[in-house]
């Protein structure tokens, strides 16, 4: 099997390429808008596409228990077809959600047996069962079940916890998924440089079609995940895409990319639009500021999005304000153009070899911080 | 001063015209959508111009309490730039919302002393005050502020309310609105035919640029709202728009078109969207039973909108049943496409003297109620 991965250039050690799905190609580096539960909040699916979105991710657990990985697979062959998505979509494995949303969850070599978040019903994940799931959801990008240990943790829990993964790897690897799927193995082992080097060359060994780095973000000083993936990244097989989960605010994203990963997700941008957060090129403004009450520029001057090119922050206040749904729709809108937009043009820049200078500019410019 | 409104056909009562503004023409009969706080929830601006929405309504109670009308002149020039809706605006009078919406509300002949249902702030709505507000949203058609009765109500109680009414539009009437704004009168009188007729002749004296049944749909039975418009309707003036205030269902909207009426305005597309009711040409459907879990089909197979084109109701069932947003959008988005479908069809019936055979398969589609 050919790998998914095109490279096309390298500046320092950022990287553009092109992974290649069933369902089209993603110019990488790309970020990820998240639709949790087959919907990116508050964005219909053709705004998703306006916006630049070229793959999308969808939540196993969630599916899972609503409304169910055989209803889509039978309503509409697949995540694609049930929710009317063309592009490409990856979707987790449902481990984080297991240990971050279940009011009770039982660990054994098995799988974990959790309460559901909804109704308190039992149900057991095994990397099996994540495997049918994914396989009926028809996604592109199938995540491999794994353990995910929030830190700090001690060195011996973040080996077992490896050695667990490792295990619950190579049950997925052996899992027949559809023909046009895609697995990716998901490098475990805390801020420990030994440990992630081990846990990836093994998954190496079983031939994965891509490598996450999971467990990152979920409790550790920014610094040092910051500092693990300058110097981890680049030690990742180069021929496969490199996807760092769950990460995260425009910043982290930019620096994850200077480093060399190709693929990030992250609720930010949906989520932080229903709190009235926009995230601009000077930095996050706040919308309920007293400050932007008879204020006429675009949320963002530098921005030519739909919201940008028509809506006042005056205005926006006004109907987040007041509670009205346009509010959560417009900022969602322009936040994921906004980190769609970034991903864009940093991989138009390591093309041309200005990244750092684009670096550069986008940092400072953001961590002016104006709207403070 | 011309009329703004040019008759272009007639079939039997039900007539097809063109009411002209300073920001374009509506081409009647129409239905307009309700943008209560500055926004049609749920919707896009360029959403609503997709849809077929021709003028939409704003709420002066609304908007005078959030965010002011001052802010709103002052920031855009009026509610058009605020906003960024480019076609004909109407705003109402804030006399419905002072009577129905307030906790506490008092009656004088200067006008209403009301308590803000927002924060309990005491505010005096007059009718130079309504003119005041009105004025500076800049809306194309002003509704004269007047007393809304809840009906049943004695006859005594209703000239009254009529005399006062009178007096109220006289005022209005006296105030100076910009050069582009249309003045319209509000026929009371309940469902009392000489009470009506004499509320329009006395109106009519003053000339307004427009005549409005207002306090039906408040409490009557239907059938009586459906026999006074027959009775009542054909006797309003040939050369101004006639508009029934609040109303309503399709049928309803479809039979005040069969008697003369040319314009209508209701939350019930938008607000039974974000209860999951889809309006289709055969009847109501609620997509939260059990029976469309696993349906493909669109919501409404004889709709040829962006939400019917694109996705099924297990779909947009799973949506509505697990919170997402994106459920009130696209329920919403086919609503408003469908009351305007409705108009615009009725319209090109009245042209082509083929409107009581739309109205009777329309009518017979309708009630048969295939989803209940």
């Amino acid at each position: 099997m050919t790998t998914m991965y095109k490279n096309v250039a390298y500046d320092g050690k950022a990287r553009a390429g092109v992974v290649t799905t069933a369902h089209g190609e993603i110019e990488t580096p790309i970020f990820m808008p998240v639709g949790t539960r087959a919907s990116v909040k508050c964005m219909w699916q053709h705004e998703l596409e306006e916006v630049g979105a070229q793959i999308i991710l969808g939540n196993t657990y969630h599916l899972y228990l609503r409304p169910g990985h055989e209803l889509i697979e039978k309503v509409g062959g697949g995540l694609h077809g049930f929710m009317n998505w063309k592009k490409p979509i990856l979707t987790d494995s449902g481990g984080y959600q297991v240990f971050s949303l279940s009011s009770m969850n039982k660990l054994s070599e098995e799988g974990v047996r959790f309460q559901s978040h909804i109704d308190g019903s039992y149900h057991m994940i095994s990397p099996e069962k994540s495997m049918e799931i994914q396989r009926a959801l028809g996604s592109d990008i199938v995540m491999n079940f794994d353990e995910c240990p929030a830190l700090p943790a001690t060195k011996e829990r973040l080996r077992e916890s490896m050695e667990l993964t490792l295990r619950w790897a190579k049950r997925c690897r052996d899992y027949e998924l559809k023909e046009h799927q895609n697995l990716f193995g998901i490098i475990q082992g805390g801020l420990h440089f030994d440990l992630r080097t081990e846990c990836m060359e093994r998954l190496t060994e079983m031939n994965f079609e891509g490598y996450a780095l999971g467990g990152l973000s979920v409790g550790e000083k920014n610094e040092e995940m910051v500092e693990f993936c300058s110097d981890f990244v680049h030690t990742m097989p180069k021929d496969k895409p490199r996807y760092l989960m769950g990460v995260g605010k425009p910043l982290d994203i930019l620096t994850g990319i200077k480093n060399g990963l190709d693929m990030f997700d992250c609720v930010l941008p949906t989520r932080n639009a229903r709190n009235g957060q926009f995230l601009t090129h000077h930095g996050p403004l706040n919308i309920k500021k007293e400050r932007f009450k008879e204020d006429t520029l675009p949320p963002d001057p530098d921005c030519s999005c739909k919201v940008c090119s028509n809506y006042s922050r005056s205005y926006i206040r006004h109907l987040y304000n007041t509670g009205e749904y346009l509010a959560g729709q417009l900022i969602s809108y322009h936040n994921l153009h906004f980190f769609l937009d970034m991903t864009k043009q940093a991989r138009a820049h390591i093309i041309a070899g200005t990244f750092d200078e684009y670096y550069k500019t986008f940092y400072n410019n953001y961590t002016s911080n104006q709207w403070t």
